[in-house]
C-alpha cells in the first residue's frame, strides 16, 4: 500500500480528520441526532460509514487518524473503532471551521510540518486505491503550501452538490490542476451547463492542506478564533472554557473560499465511485436488485406488486401494490413516504421538533 | 324499550345468536386468525364489534343472548362479555349452518316455539332504534313460520354482497314483503341494474325465524345434519365426537335459497345505516375527518401532504407525500397499501401462509 508514486514524504507527514457530525435529518427516523447516519451500515456491507471511512485512511495514514465529534457520539465512535486513539469531542457544535480547525491546531504543535486531510465520516467510496492514490497526490500538493480540494467527477447535473471550477494544470505532478473558484449549489439549469464545460467537478468537502498553512490562512479573516484554536491545542484543559465562545463558521466559506480568491487552492481530481447517501432515493439507488429493495433483514420484507426500498426493523413487514414506496422501521417510528419525497423528510424532522415530539429526532 | 307494536309476544320468544367466526383475512394485520376483526374496536367508539353487537340485541332480547365461537376465540369472548352467559364454543370451523343450526337445536330444546334471530359479530348499525323496530316486526313473522330477512337499504351499486328481491308486501305487517329470490354477488352492470328497480337490498345475512322451522327446513335436504344438531343439543358431551362430522355448508344454501323457492321467506327492510367493514377501505370510510384519518392514537401521527387511513400500534408514524395510503402497524407486524388494494390485503395472507409465516396470519 505504499505505492512508489514520489508522495511518500509527504504522505508520512499525513493525518486524517475525520469531522464527524450532522444528524442526517432526512434519513429520519434511520439518523438521529443521538444515532446520526455515520454510526449505521447504510451500504449494507458489514461496517458503518465511519469505520469504512476509517477503513479507507489506514492503508494511507496508517494509525494517523483523528476523529472529531460531538460528545454525545463519543462513546459510540469509541466503541465502533477501537483501534482509533485520537478522538476528539466537541463540548457543542461550533460548526466544520471549529471542529477541523482544532485538529489542525493539535497536530500542528506535534509537527509544525503536518499535513491535514479531511475526510466526512459519511460519504462511501467504493475504490480504495484509486481514492488512495488521489489521496497521495494531494498530500504532495499541499506540501507546497497549497489548499487542496479532491474534485468528484460528476455523474449528473446535480443541484445538491456545490461545484469545484478546474483551471491551469499544475506543473510537476501528474493529475492536479489550480482552481478558478468554488460554487454553491446551483440551480438545475446552470448545473447542466457546468457539466457541458467539463471544467466542474462535485465538492464533497475533501480537502488536504499543511496544519499550519490552514491555520494562518484562518488567522487572516478570523484571527480570534484561529487564536482561541491554538490556546486550546496549547492548553487542553482550556477546551470546555474557550469552546462555547468559538465562532461558528463553516471551513468553506472560513478557508476554501478566500483560499482559492487568493489562487492558493488546487484541485486533485478523483476518479473514484462516490456517493453521499444524502436521502433515502440514494439509499435506495445503492441497494442491489430491482422492485422493492431491502435494507437489513430481506426475511422480514414480503411484498407484492411493489416497488421502492424497506429498511427493516424487528417486525415483519408487508408492502401491497405501492411503487417507489420507502417505508423505514424502527424501535419507536415510522415513516411511509416514496422515493419522489426524499428530500422532504426533514420537513417531518421539522415538525416532530415543533410538535412535542422532539425526542424522536 | 318495548314499544306497543303488537310485536311484543313473538320478540318475547326470541334468542339473539351472535356467530362469531371468520378471520378478516382483508383486514390484516389488524385482524388476524387468532384476533379475528370481531374483537377490534373498529369504529373507534371504545366498543368492539362483538361488544357493540350485544349492546345493540340486548334491549330487544335482555339476556336471551348466546354466542357461537371458535374455540380458541372463546376466553377472549367471555371476556370482552363478561354478562353474557350462553357462549357455545366450535371445537373446529364447520361453516355458518351447523354454528347457527346448533344454537337453534339448544334453544328448540328449551322453547319448542323460540324464535332465533341470527345477527353477525362484525357489522356496524348506528341507528339501534331503528334497527331494534326492523326486528321486532321481524320476530313477529318469524312467529308466523316463515324465515325472515332483513333486507339493507343499497346505498350504491355494491359488487362485494349478495341482494335480496322483494316481490309482494305481507298483509298485517307494516313494512315486511314476500322474497322472490336471493342473488349472489353481481357484476357492477347487474348491481346498476338491481339498484335501478328499486326491488333488492343488500343480504346482510341477519334473519330471524323459529328455532324449529330452521331444523325442519334443514332436515330436508340435510336430514343427517339436522339430526347431528339435535343429537348434540340433546346431549352435549357428544359434541367433540360429532361436530367433526357434520356437513360444512353455509346458510345461504343449506335454508335461505331452497326456502325462498319454497316461497317461505320474507323480508322486513331495514332503513338504518350499516356497514360491514369488509376491508380498509371501508374502515377508511368510518373514520371522521378528512386527510390523514387516525384509527387509534392521534397523538402519534404525523402527516404531511398526505391523506388515507393509518391504525397505530404503539409506536411514532410519520406519513410524507402519499395519497390515499394505508398503514396499518401492530406489534409484530406491519402493512403498507392505499386504499385501491384493500381488497388485495388477503394475497398478503396468502403468500404469508405460503412461506413460513403463517405464525403472522
Amino acid at each position: 500500500m505504499t505505492p512508489d508514486d514520489g508522495f511518500s514524504h509527504a504522505v508520512d507527514r499525513m493525518w486524517a480528520v475525520v469531522p464527524a457530525g450532522g444528524a442526517g435529518t432526512r434519513l429520519w427516523p434511520l439518523s438521529r441526532a443521538g444515532q446520526p447516519k455515520f454510526l449505521h451500515d447504510l451500504a449494507g456491507s458489514g461496517r458503518t460509514l465511519i469505520q469504512a471511512t476509517v477503513d479507507r485512511l489506514t492503508p494511507i495514514v496508517g494509525e494517523r487518524v483523528m476523529i472529531v465529534t460531538g460528545a454525545s457520539h463519543e462513546g459510540a465512535v469509541r466503541m465502533q473503532l477501537p483501534d482509533v486513539s485520537k478522538v476528539v469531542a466537541e463540548p457543542s457544535p461550533r460548526d466544520s471551521m471549529a471542529a477541523i480547525g482544532l485538529a489542525a491546531a493539535i497536530m500542528e504543535r506535534q509537527d509544525p510540518a503536518a499535513i491535514l486531510g479531511s475526510f466526512a465520516a459519511d460519504q462511501l467510496i467504493n475504490d480504495g486505491d484509486s481514492f488512495a492514490a488521489c489521496v497521495r497526490e494531494a498530500a504532495a500538493v499541499a506540501a507546497t503550501g497549497l489548499v487542496v480540494t479532491l474534485g468528484i467527477r460528476p455523474t449528473f447535473a446535480a443541484t445538491g452538490f456545490g461545484y469545484i471550477e478546474a483551471s491551469e494544470p499544475l506543473a510537476g505532478f501528474p493529475t492536479a490542476t489550480a482552481v478558478r473558484q468554488f460554487v454553491e449549489k446551483p440551480n438545475q439549469e446552470t448545473a447542466e451547463r457546468y457539466l457541458a464545460t467539463g471544467a466542474f467537478r462535485w465538492n464533497a468537502g475533501m480537502f488536504v492542506v499543511r496544519a499550519s498553512v490552514l491555520l494562518d490562512l484562518l488567522a487572516l479573516n478570523h484571527p480570534e478564533l484561529a487564536a482561541g484554536l491554538r490556546r486550546i491545542a496549547a492548553a487542553p484543559e482550556l477546551l470546555p472554557d474557550l469552546w462555547p465562545g468559538l465562532q461558528k463558521i463553516a471551513i468553506d466559506h472560513a478557508i476554501a473560499e478566500p483560499a482559492a480568491d487568493l489562487g492558493k487552492v488546487a484541485m486533485v481530481p478523483g476518479e473514484f465511485d462516490w456517493e453521499d447517501i444524502g436521502d433515502f432515493a440514494a439509499l435506495a439507488g445503492l441497494q442491489q436488485g430491482a422492485g422493492l429493495k431491502v435494507l437489513g433483514q430481506d426475511h422480514l420484507v414480503v411484498g407484492h406488486e411493489a416497488s421502492g426500498l424497506v429498511v427493516t426493523g424487528d417486525r415483519d413487514i408487508a408492502v401491497l401494490g405501492l411503487q417507489d414506496v420507502v417505508v423505514v422501521d424502527t424501535g419507536d417510528a415510522l415513516l411511509v413516504t416514496d422515493l419522489a419525497h426524499a428530500q422532504q423528510v426533514k420537513e417531518i424532522v421539522d415538525l416532530l421538533k415543533a410538535s412535542e415530539r422532539s425526542d424522536l429526532t
